[in-house]
């Protein structure tokens, strides 16, 4: 399995504090060590680092801990692989573009006997079901929406296309055009928004702290999700068992929760 | 315009010493700064990396500067706006995925009157003409071939396609599936191969040098392609206008030139 870490805000935030705190899993706190990736969105281009050195050791990594880069949209994993080799390919999150926009995607969780038919326009590079799942997902948006259509009709597909896809087994994802971030969880996903008045953050992971009102300003708003809290002094809610939130500008505009049962 | 470096090899190698003398161009020796980027085959992955900061100081550049990342198929490029705003969807090298595979393509010229029809399994999420050529091409040769065909059906396909876009102007570009490194010429475009016996190589726009021999094994081998020899006591070999040269394992395996004629 692997753990998931998504930022959605109004203004463009940098991800230095929670990233170190979740790069600790991967050979401190947890053992996902099995190569790690993040993508920042910034306006309409995407910046993309993958690495198979675990997030706690590669130097891309410590990069991302000290560099600031402020995006509005970012979504980080850190893998422990169960299905396809330890390899640069089949790190998360994977990048294609649709509708003349980059979508990112990153899973946590098992697919068992799935083999959707991928008809062309987009073809899985790697080896995982993740990579399938993704590749299956922006094929039927295609299908279904020759432009992008509006946010409802969007979250409606999405919500559609995860109920479907969650009978093959845990399908806790994260997925972003830069402009909505979806989170779906089967398992494991909680979330929180840090607004005005803001406070200290402890890292669970780490023994480092920040004060964010001195690092923000009163009309920021900043949505975190992650497979398991980062902080221990934050109260963070917990997504249902099939349940699908978009974020947009830091809030959870749509929420909705779907019936499923495992195909298996 | 812009400038391009390309390295195609037979092992996994680092480019720390060329994109040092590379990245010079972008604010010491050269004007280039408007942003830069790079992009790494890793097997079937790609390591990408893209800032709208002058390679000279972005601190990305930095950590490509310093970390050997080892790589078979290397395409990067520095930027001097000509069309399109300075942004990060607007940096080179861009990259989509065709026939189950990672495509990257980096531009140096300018394209006139080009607006190709763009039926929709690529479209730009940036505003550069660069882009638009890029998609125009993966887009025609997925209408060609359903699956990547025998190599010398595929170059003789980009050649066509080289062909047809260069009437509309200055059509430098380097072009990589992660096995093939298509690099094609309009007006400057020099390569060599590093074999051997290897020597010392000393850049032009810094004061560094390698002594490859002692960094290498006699099998090795690496062509470097770029808009303007890097080194200057290496013999480069230059390009014909309208030639386009596929680089395999480190060697130019076929070599093609078009007659071509500017639509404008």
């Amino acid at each position: 399995m692997c753990q998931l870490l998504g930022m959605n805000c109004n203004t463009p935030t940098d991800i230095v504090f929670s990233f170190t705190g979740f790069a600790c899993r991967a050979g401190r706190t947890g053992e996902h060590v099995d190569g790690w990736g993040v993508a920042f969105f910034e306006g309409h281009g995407v910046r993309h680092f993958v690495d198979h050195q675990a997030a706690l050791v590669s130097p891309v990594a410590e990069l991302i801990r000290r560099y600031p880069i402020k995006s509005q949209n970012v979504v980080a994993h850190i893998r422990k692989a169960t299905v396809g080799k330890v390899s640069l390919e089949n790190c998360h999150p994977f990048v294609r573009e649709l509708w003349g926009r980059y979508w990112v995607f990153a899973h946590n969780g098992d697919l068992k006997n799935y083999s959707p038919l991928l008809t062309g326009p987009y073809l899985p590079v790697g080896t995982t079901d993740s990579e399938l799942a993704f590749c299956w997902m922006l094929q039927s948006l295609r299908e279904r929406f020759p432009t992008r259509p509006a946010q409802a009709q969007l979250n409606e597909a999405v919500r559609e296309l995860s109920a479907e896809i969650s009978t093959h087994g845990t399908f806790n994802y994260m997925l972003s055009d830069g402009t909505a971030l979806f989170a779906h969880c089967s398992t494991n996903l909680y979330y929180l928004v840090r607004q005005y008045p803001f406070t200290l953050a402890k890292l669970c992971d780490e023994d480092m702290s920040v004060d964010f009102a001195s690092v923000t300003t009163p009309s920021d708003r900043i949505a975190m999700i992650v497979t398991e809290p980062l902080t221990n002094n934050e109260v963070w809610t917990r997504f249902q068992p099939g349940e699908l939130k978009v974020f947009i500008d830091g809030l959870p505009v749509a929420s909705s929760i779907h019936e499923f049962q495992l195909a298996v």
